[in-house]
């Protein structure tokens, strides 16, 4: 009996240690725990984020403060090392370290970054680009044009088109082969690559109009990026949770959660159907130090107060599901991600 | 090869359904993500906490609040109801509903409640009383004798000895069988039946010098209750974290969390070595809407900020270790910690 039991949790390992071939993660910016139970109030009760069952929490110090930015916070998890607040793709003595989308290139999968801020604002922009700080937006597009990232869509569009040394990165990007557009029709949009920056700057709030912006974006790269027989690997970011924060706006807050969790839901019946899909989500801090006073299910109401016009240094959720899932339980540093995804995808390996 | 998959499946499920017979549930009143995180960093970045891998989230709302009490929610997991706010034991409705402790208790398990507040406070006394309002404190001493409970240590030896209507329940409980002491001194005590009320009220705070009063609470119970060979359900509460908040006090609160904590270690290492407990940790709710506003691993200084000196309505982070831990994984509401823990036990099953 003893020895069917090995056998059986021998078994049930290698079932549960199957690779996934595609990673989703997703990113709320700002987005701790009251901006989730905000979002999950104002939509009476439920957030998709509720269909998962592996949770798990990671700390997010940066090298050089207890309150990490979205910097620091985004290279912890594209490259796995504590930096200092600020640094794009570096590590905390200002070295270029290879990013998660980096190495799932060179393995051969296919890449996307999508966002509803400038692309080459900080969390989207270090996992592609190494600068020694987040305002260097120009530079920033340089750097997409040293990779063979497949999808790109977010807003920031004059970083590429309207810069100080006169360069039109759109025209480069064109010449590499990519199809680019100046806005999000992109129906006849099929395959190939793709940079759709439909925003001069950064796009517009949920409350001003901005629609199913992110989840159209989220699903036509998957649309894309599924194609790849060999896999994918794609950040999604919920970019303006942490600018409802920075407002001290709880109305802010909880459209851009709500509209992030649209995303998450597709993201999760994605990969409820292909399988092979581990999704990860979490945020890179928390911000307003945002408490909820009062609310309703009912009526979805919420009453929200504040600490701070900045972050705060908690620790934050990370919900994770599909093969691999399980890596993600437990307490952790936010930089252990990278290692968590990079083992997922078996990167590095040859 | 899927015959075998499948077959080791099934054994895994079987492994990992394998019911604990001892629960500990601990609750640290008030705690929540940054009072934990608080604590993590007065400590200098750790806490027995970071041990568990199983990790979920309650919500919390009473049936006539967004924002429950102590009582709600104590109730809401001692008996499986959402009520309204001071509800002892009771369902919305008023009607008494029958507490985890008390099925324990008619399946034979030793049942003990432990805490560092009036042992007739809202949180423990919604394990073991039925009244309508938690300010009862003198009735809901009355509900102790009506029950079989093993172990009572915490405070408000006032509401057992000097009271309006001239009883002494102390001589009532002795009359019961039960070793009755107004101190911590227990060491020669090390079976049987016990009341130690050890304050006449609340005991004082940590940083008042209690010492490791919870700790010494926490290890005397679990030496007596893991004596029975049926198993036992004991409660175990960090009860002036919720303290710390309401006086938007940092150093309380990070000084009682620690504490908790303590008692966190030892039931994860009684549980690791026993094999058979299932240990769940959890909070009723936030208090003081506690933000990190700064902190430093190293020197384990915490700087806190709040929105308020009562509670929020955030989801709150559920911990659990042993056999039945995977059945507090995702997000639920609070009054189905109450169902986890009757499933785990087996509790109201013939």
């Amino acid at each position: 009996m003893k020895k069917i039991f090995a056998l059986c949790l021998i078994g049930a390992q290698i079932f549960a240690q199957k690779a996934p071939k595609n990673v989703i993660f997703l990113i709320g910016d700002g987005m701790g725990v009251s901006q989730i139970y905000a979002g999950l109030t104002a939509n009476r009760g439920h957030l998709n984020l509720e269909r998962i069952k592996v949770i798990g929490f990671h700390k997010n110090q940066a090298s050089n403060n207890y309150i990490t930015d979205s910097a620091a916070g985004a290279t912890a998890f594209a490259t796995g090392k504590q930096t200092y607040n600020g640094a794009i793709g570096l590590d905390s003595l200002k070295v270029p370290s290879t990013t998660l989308l980096e190495l799932a290139e060179k393995k051969g999968l296919a890449t996307g970054l999508v966002s509803t801020c400038d692309i080459t604002d900080a969390t989207p922009s270090s996992f592609i680009a190494h600068q020694r700080t987040r305002s260097m937006h120009e530079e920033i597009a340089g750097d997409f044009l040293k990779t063979d990232i497949d999808v790109v869509i977010g807003g920031g569009r004059k970083y590429f088109e309207k810069r100080k040394d006169g360069l039109n990165l759109l025209d480069s990007l064109r010449k590499k082969g990519y199809q680019v557009h100046s806005d999000l029709t992109l129906d006849g949009v099929n395959k190939g690559k793709i940079v759709a920056l439909y925003a001069e700057e950064n796009p517009i709030k949920v409350m001003e109009g901005r629609g199913d912006a992110l989840l159209y974006s989220a699903k036509k790269s998957l649309e894309i990026l599924g194609q790849n027989k060999k896999g994918f690997f794609v950040m999604i970011e919920g970019s303006q949770i942490d600018w409802g924060g920075h407002a001290n706006d709880t109305d802010y807050i909880v459209t851009e959660m709500v509209d992030f969790d649209k995303s998450i839901g597709y993201a999760l019946d994605f990969a409820a159907k292909n399988k092979e899909t581990l999704v990860v989500i979490t945020a890179d801090h928390e911000t307003g130090g945002f408490a909820l006073m009062g609310g309703n299910m009912k009526t979805g109401e919420v009453k929200g107060a504040f600490t701070t016009k900045g972050h705060t240094g908690q620790m934050i959720p990370v919900f994770a599901f599909g093969p691999g899932s399980e890596a993600f339980a437990g307490i952790y540093n936010n930089y252990d991600i990278f290692t968590k995804i990079k083992q997922a995808l078996q990167l590095g390996q040859k």
